[in-house]
């Protein structure tokens, strides 16, 4: 039922763009999320149940959802995520939601895409700590999976290549049309209070549009953490530098989509603002050397919980069980 | 389309049951499923979104839905689970499917019902290692919640007795009608193949059937493990002995349901036995004093895969954002 609401609301923000929509957004900044595109939807059940498996992890515990959980705006909501064995991670977790907009993938931008993403959590010690060998090798073992991999790629063997295909074929689903903010793009001068829209002004007239735009709002550019005044943490991680190896990237970091923020605290690569009003606030004097006034920060804030979209809807997948001939998970040493 | 086609086969199975089922499953010492009964539909949906809410631990991180996974036949899949700081768990985490036909909650039947038991996880320290204070003052923390709780259950305030309850009725649902075994019991001939149905005459003749009965195949009694020679295990867990102090229940656990086992592995309030051959030659011996062959092994196993139902079938619950007021997940320390 509801995701047959969900499918005549995006008809319906179609056919909205279709007759007025377009000339309007086109003069702002920030961009309307379309639904989904064209999808492999084969690929797509199939890297469904693979974002959902835990056994890609070593523990057999965590799996992809663990830390972007699509039950909480696509991430976790810890400062840094817990890992195998309970490793505290080196920086928050980035919602997958929208990811697909993203220029690159991981703060650091080091994955170019989605499938090279991937790939990354399921054999880092620091997180599922398995390893691809270990991956194919469980899911080769389950014929169920062997049966849908040869549907799906035309195979025989079951590959990591494949593996982290589906799983990014199922991101690329996972995107938040229809936020109010987006209704308000496409036409409906109703969808937004007076407060949200004075808060997207001030967002256009601050200068936080300068790096939070497009229709991921963020994501398409890397910047310097602290342009203003320089950011203070406690947190190791150095951004696009440890990529590059250039010191002029030191404490570059992937600008944050702002797409469902009100859901993806807490906030900044260390997880360091927990609110939305903190983020704002460091935000403002840290990159554009503003000191927003309450009442200024709370419109911003009033605007940014105006683009939460639809949150992807999908029947909880089922997972094939493990044979006698399935490597059993080793949650302890 | 799943969720209607479930229900069309549950109508049908009610259907068959009309006309000639009946009279051949009360014969059988086990009875078909029965597709979900009366339920406070209201609850239920707000109980599964607790039922997903890594809120109610002291991380932010486990869910009741992270020990007894949804996709993975209600349980972890693990010898005994992993708790808050990654502590190993005392035993095997039992299935939720099914688990409203129990006659009492955990191995030892400590709780009365799955209201009771829904309690227990939040506020052991070894599990989700929150408080009902802490789980209360979140959830009280969070709009949505407080509005949805004063819908379903009339009351400004929420309370742990409504949180308990709201997920004792989510977990009713979690039954699994429609397994091929149900399906034969309900007349329909051709539902098993003659190994299966070898091996449920096997399972009836050895004896299986004076503990694994009912329409959980088990659940209602509390039995010695170990009855003709003695179980060998390193795991501490005296059974029933711990919440009557008698030693007479020493080692006297719940009898686990067998409905689905092919996906509730590994067996064993130990979890101990990793594959279905090993359990039930362990059970043989140790229970019957019979040394099952390869063949009928494998007959019993055949039948016992043929226990698996209906998974429930639902989309994945959107849980609400924290607020500024919300208290911060701990992860570490």
């Amino acid at each position: 039922m509801k995701t047959k609401a969900t499918f005549v609301r995006s008809l319906l923000a179609v056919a909205v763009t279709g007759v007025f929509g377009s000339a309007l957004a086109a003069d702002e900044p920030i961009q309307p999320i379309r639904p989904v595109q064209q999808v492999n939807l084969a690929q797509v059940e199939l890297g469904k149940k693979l974002y959902f498996d835990p056994r890609l992890s070593k523990s057999g515990f965590i799996s992809c959802n663990s830390c972007h959980n699509l039950s909480t705006g696509g991430t976790d909501n810890l400062k840094t995520s817990i890992g195998h064995n309970w490793q505290q991670g080196p920086i928050n977790a980035p919602t997958v939601l929208n990811s697909s907009l993203n220029v690159a993938q991981f703060w650091d931008g080091r994955a170019v895409d989605l499938k090279a993403q991937a790939g990354g959590p399921i054999a880092n010690p620091g997180e599922m700590a398995a390893s691809h060998t270990l991956a194919v090798e469980v899911l080769s073992s389950i014929p169920e999976y062997v049966i849908e991999f040869k549907q799906v790629f035309g195979q025989d063997k079951v590959t990591i290549d494949e593996v982290t295909q589906a799983i990014a074929e199922f991101e690329k689903t996972l995107v938040t049309p229809n936020s109010r903010f987006d209704k308000w793009l496409l036409g409906d001068k109703d969808a937004l209070t007076a407060t949200e829209l004075a808060g997207y002004n001030l967002f256009k007239t601050s200068g936080c549009v300068a790096c939070h735009n497009g229709s991921a709002v963020g994501g398409n550019s890397f910047q310097k953490m602290g342009v203003v005044t320089p950011y203070k943490t406690t947190n190791t991680a150095e951004g696009m530098a440890g990529v590059t190896g250039k010191d002029a990237d030191r404490f570059k970091f992937k600008v944050p989509t702002l797409r469902n923020v009100e859901m993806t605290y807490p906030y900044f690569h260390d997880g360091a603002a927990q609110t939305l009003t903190e983020a704002v606030d460091i935000m403002g004097r840290l990159q554009l050397g503003k000191k927003f006034t309450a009442e200024e920060n709370a419109k911003i804030v009033a605007f940014l919980k105006a683009l939460t979209g639809d949150q992807p809807s999908f029947l909880m997948p089922i997972l094939p069980p493990s044979t006698d001939k399935t490597p059993p998970p080793k949650p302890f040493g």
